[in-house]
């Protein structure tokens, strides 16, 4: 298999980038195309052992940075890494593109200027895959769209029903609509709306999900409005480092407290890693043409080795076929029948 | 002052209602009209020393159950303990009206069957107050609107200013609006029509907040639709109950974490009173014409006294009043002047 890897994507580029490449490399046995600037990869490579590895360097002389505006850089930056790196991939010469690099950026290049749409697919949709105590849930979308339509949360249920095969393997995943309330009728008009098409599809639709439900693990996918998603995401993100903060304080201020701190150490390491969003990867962007893996910003060497990781699940899962064929067949079905 | 307390209100009722209102009394010395089954309040107050408490029980034939509809119970249930309280503020019997139950059907008994709405307020809201390690940040609209127009937000935006200046004792308090970037231009559609109503408001905005930031204290009011807020504080509640369950699993799985979380016990306590939703009380319902306070379900005695607490301060602060004015000053600011 061949990934491409923007390795001018995490904000440490591109060190952690580059030596997650080697890691990919060693452990998968994969071809990893380095895609950035050639004399920067080159340097970063020199500092590791690559013999044996498959490492192809391909130079992209522009790269996007976190403070490019998405909606511009598209055009802007007909260089960048993303865009070298996700050409790759719309001409068959890697099966799959990894960045750790600005999101909206590479949700923007995707759709509009590389791999574009699945044919049928009205909207594309970044896809978090959140880790909880052992469980896995599937959330869409978490920020490509803020303004989503009932039948585009009825298409992200069938992307994420088909992610759900590969990535988690659930032959049936259970699918849910993230609402206020978990009895049917709670919820906006979106909610509304979209239960209506979700019953009728062809998915193991569960109803209403709240999130207290979606942590103890009780659906598989998912699915929301991009602006809900992304709330969510960084409520659950900024809820849960905020209350750490707030521990490590505490148990700092007093000696028998920082004791018993050092003794509960291996507790805490086990539970940071229940709920490491580097153990995970990446986000992956359903609906374009092509496997695309978006990582954290913050990513270190070992979550960019994660990401390929995903990126290759994706890939041997074939969930862009899935997908082509699950949306081909959900329009046929909307569709009258000819004679 | 004479506040009117639900007594049937919390899961474990009226046991906990009723101690908290014995708690309130003696704390404060108001007057607390106790609002349900006549025969069982008596029985309740029998288990507690009440001499000298200004004590006054109010009888309802009726009470709201955690399962009733709030679309049906209104008329359903004309003589619940909800329909009794409310109408005692109403009719200036009592300055304020706390319950702990059924929150959907104390907002709708309040605004259609009972207070109803302060002239001029489109629509109530929810509010909530979170607490986060000596900051307190007013969100609202966390549940009563679901599909929240921009109007509405620039109204929720002016009803946290005044119950900011009342609960917070901030003369000038710090308005955002709730979204998914801190960027002017991202959000949602909602985002940005609300953003151009409450720029003309007579507040102190500034502008977008996420949650992150929301959490940090960076804003002192956050407005947004009842869904996404709902959503909000789901999310942080879950989030964070998540971490410690997992927390304290851990570290029951080894002597020497054992050992360590018996040493951390205090700093443990220090947080949990940091985060503590039962600190605060409870959620006012702003809009309506008199100061009600819809606590947890799960109260105790201690989170009934706050929430009665947290009653009298907004009585203090003349909240209504000043609703009554900011609308009142806001429509006039819109309409064009008449000779």
């Amino acid at each position: 298999m061949r990934i491409a890897l923007d390795v001018m994507g995490s904000d440490d580029c591109p060190a952690p980038d580059v030596e997650g490449a080697v890691l990919a490399a060693r452990e998968y046995g994969d071809t990893i195309l380095l895609v950035g600037e050639q004399a920067r990869i080159q340097a970063e490579l020199g500092k590791h052992n690559t013999s044996e590895l498959d490492l192809i360097v391909k130079h992209a002389s522009e790269f996007v940075t976190m403070t490019d505006k998405p909606g511009v850089v598209g055009k802007a930056k007909p260089n960048s890494s993303m865009h070298v790196g996700m050409n790759l991939v719309r001409d068959g010469e890697a099966d799959a593109f990894v960045t750790a690099g600005n999101t909206g950026a590479a949700l923007s290049i995707a759709t509009l200027f590389t791999l574009r749409r699945i044919p049928g697919v009205k909207r594309p949709a970044l896809t978090a895959i959140i880790r909880i105590r052992g469980n896995s849930v599937i959330v869409l979308d978490v920020g490509a769209n803020a303004d989503s339509r009932a039948d585009w949360l009825a298409q992200f249920a069938l992307m994420g029903k088909v992610y759900a095969n590969s990535a988690l393997g659930l032959a049936n995943p259970r699918v849910g609509v993230l609402s206020n309330g978990e009895e049917e009728g709670k919820g906006s008009q979106l909610v509304q709306d979209a239960t209506a098409l979700l019953r009728a599809a062809d998915i193991n639709f569960i109803g209403n999900v709240e999130p207290k439900e979606l942590l103890r693990g009780g659906a598989d996918v998912v699915v929301c409005d991009g602006f809900v998603g992304n709330i969510l995401l960084k409520s659950l993100e900024g809820g849960t480092s905020m209350l750490v903060d707030a521990l490590r304080d505490e148990l700092m201020k007093g000696v028998l407290t920082k004791v018993g701190a050092l003794l509960s150490r291996p507790a805490f390491r086990r539970v940071r890693q229940e709920i490491d969003p580097f153990e995970v990867g990446g986000a992956p962007l359903l609906g374009v043409n092509g496997v695309v893996i978006i990582g954290h910003g913050r990513s270190n060497a070992k979550a960019i080795k994660n990401a390929i990781g995903q990126a290759r699940k994706a890939v041997e899962g074939g969930v862009i076929e899935s997908i082509r064929t699950g949306i081909t067949d959900a329009t046929d079905a909307d569709e009258p029948a000819s004679l």
